[in-house]
């Protein structure tokens, strides 16, 4: 390969300066000639997802928001809290690459062959540093996509489905039968839906507010539970009766649900009780949090006896302890799936350097339901 | 047995009425006669643990406290604040006994062989209904105690020594290597800290006075954090590298410590890593909530990672999981080590009808470190 001329493009790094701020900015990078497993990918479409933007401003405070770079190679810059840098001592001063997954086209590929078959195919691709022109990585991190996908249709490949999918396996091999959700009207949440829905498995989708309630209700969802609703806690022990979940995925985090999925079981299952215990059921409660939306502290009042568990769950750890052959059939199913199922929708398509502008942060930033961003790298 | 005079002696019972009151009251109740692989024992020493003060009074109001009942059978009665019903709806207007083990004499036998042996026998007893001059109760449910072995050594034969033991078992069968705990100078944590002295296994005591750090160092701790001291988290955080903890048994349950446990682990583990993860360590972290001496909300600043549990702790689903062979075994060294590793201390001994003593309640429900009630039935 060394007969060709370097592949050069824009990549976006976050740089945490030990001074106290966070710079996202854009620079030139050559792309090494990938080695005999590796291709060169030229990055179509990439998503921002929750997960991203953890990594791209951290816990910057965004009124303090700048532009600093140049026009060839702009950089916006934040101040993070004081208080916020201990958490951040492992990445200071290091430019990090951003973007956990994308989709692309093989323009270059190394010697072995199955590098060789995939060039000038399109590829999904797992591994991060995705928000650049360029990506060299392994044939083992991509997923060669169907004729008919385009970029857009395999740039969220990985994150939402293989999560989606990890908490119905997690559900099953935990021995709990259904399932609670919150935040469910998300691009993830609806994919979970499609999946219960096909599946016959039982779901509560927990949602905040009636506009989320009815895009659940259009998409076909059974139990939908509004948390700002007066009769929250009546409608969501109603429907984990209903459903006999016992098991929950939060991607809220702080305040006072990840409890009130508990208490809400546990009340169910003492309602099954026929003798009483002050200890509570030995119904085994279990609520994982997945994500951080409301970074504020957990609170639980520990009504639910003494039979729960509260723990984090990622997708990494989980497709780690499942095994490579598992985890391959869930990927099986998400390219059958690809356009059904497990498809996103976008409502943004942004450059590079539009993830710069200050005014597009303030909307990626919003997280609003049913609004998610797709960076095009070769947009201009 | 039939042509035996029917053995008649004072239980202590708690009822919950429906009208929003609890009544603590003695009654005098027959024993039925034994069957076959059943014993009569005369109760002579069961001691009051947190596990019994909760069925007791539950969250009773003890200012309302009044004595009631009749010189000769008296009784306590206590207001229960309107919405704490509702968690006690299954207990409501039933005479539930209370004292969850205790020690005596056996004073009638079933006809079976393994019942007769024990005849004239002092043994320990699990079980519940302990607060009572006489039990009936399986002969598997009893543990005939060393000859020279009182009442009052017998008396804490399963809680605190099995809990203890189960405390480290837990942490061998979950592959930790070293534990916390917390409250660490009540008569369960001065048994904890002698089995892991014994055993050779690293300690964290946490304790939240000066006084109570003196307790365990006297008794040979080598890891002591005071929660009071402002130093607390970086005392904690030492401690925790050294001996390498990440499983932690909390007494207290309500406010921050639950979490600070968490985060000092994850602050020990970040320390060994050498390439940053927005997602925190990958080293798995888990407390257990075994008491709830703090009955106020948990609160969880979720300040580390997502590779963490939280959840309840019971001795009663602990033994059923690890099956009779291994809980046998417990038992054994609970024996063996009856005055050693195992010896109760109590500063009070007091009668049934003490029991109902305003004066004397303030004393047991202070929870006073150090402080530990005997109750003998056979006391006037």
């Amino acid at each position: 390969m060394s007969d060709q001329a370097t592949i050069e493009g824009l990549q976006l790094t976050s740089n945490v300066r030990s001074s106290g701020q966070v710079e996202v900015a854009l620079a030139r990078v050559p792309q090494p000639d990938p080695a005999p497993d590796e291709v060169t990918v030229r990055v179509e479409a990439t998503p921002i997802n929750p997960s991203d933007i953890g990594l791209l401003f951290g816990p910057a405070d965004l009124a303090s928001l700048r532009t600093t770079g140049s026009s060839d190679l702009p950089a916006v810059t934040a101040d993070i809290p004081p208080r916020a840098m201990t958490m951040l001592a492992a990445r200071v001063d290091q430019a990090l690459p951003v973007g956990n997954e994308g989709a692309g086209t093989v323009v270059r590929a190394g010697a072995s062959p199955e590098a060789q078959a995939l060039m000038g195919r399109r590829v999904a691709m797992l591994g991060g540093a995705m928000y650049a022109e360029y990506r060299t990585l392994k044939v083992r991190d991509t997923l060669p996509l169907p004729q008919d996908a385009s970029a857009a249709d395999g740039a969220s490949c990985f994150v939402n489905p293989l999560t989606a999918l990890g908490m119905v396996e997690t559900m099953r091999r935990e021995n709990h039968s259904a399932l609670v959700h919150t935040a469910a009207a998300s691009n993830l949440g609806q994919m979970l839906n499609r999946i219960c829905l096909q599946d016959g498995i039982g779901l509560v989708n927990v949602v905040r507010s009636d506009e989320q309630v009815a895009i659940l209700r259009d998409a076909g969802a059974k139990h939908v539970v509004n948390s700002s609703a007066p009769d929250f806690m009546a409608s969501l022990i109603a429907a984990i009766t209903e459903t006999g979940a016992t098991i929950a995925f939060d991607a809220i985090g702080g305040g006072r649900l990840a409890g009130q999925l508990l208490t809400a079981m546990e009340a169910a299952a003492v309602a099954r009780m026929t003798t009483y215990s002050r200890y509570g059921s030995d119904t085994f409660k279990q609520v994982y949090i997945y994500g951080g939306l409301d970074p504020g502290p957990t609170e639980l009042n520990r009504a639910f006896g003494f039979s729960w568990a509260l723990g984090g769950w990622l997708l990494t750890p989980f497709l780690q302890k499942i095994g490579p052959e598992q985890a391959g059939k869930l990927r099986e199913r998400v390219l059958r799936e690809l356009k059904t199922t497990f498809a996103s929708h976008y409502t943004k398509e942004i450059s590079l350097r539009d993830v710069l502008d200050p005014e597009v942060i303030k909307g990626y930033m919003r997280r609003a339901t049913g609004e998610k961003y797709l960076i095009n790298p070769s947009l201009a």
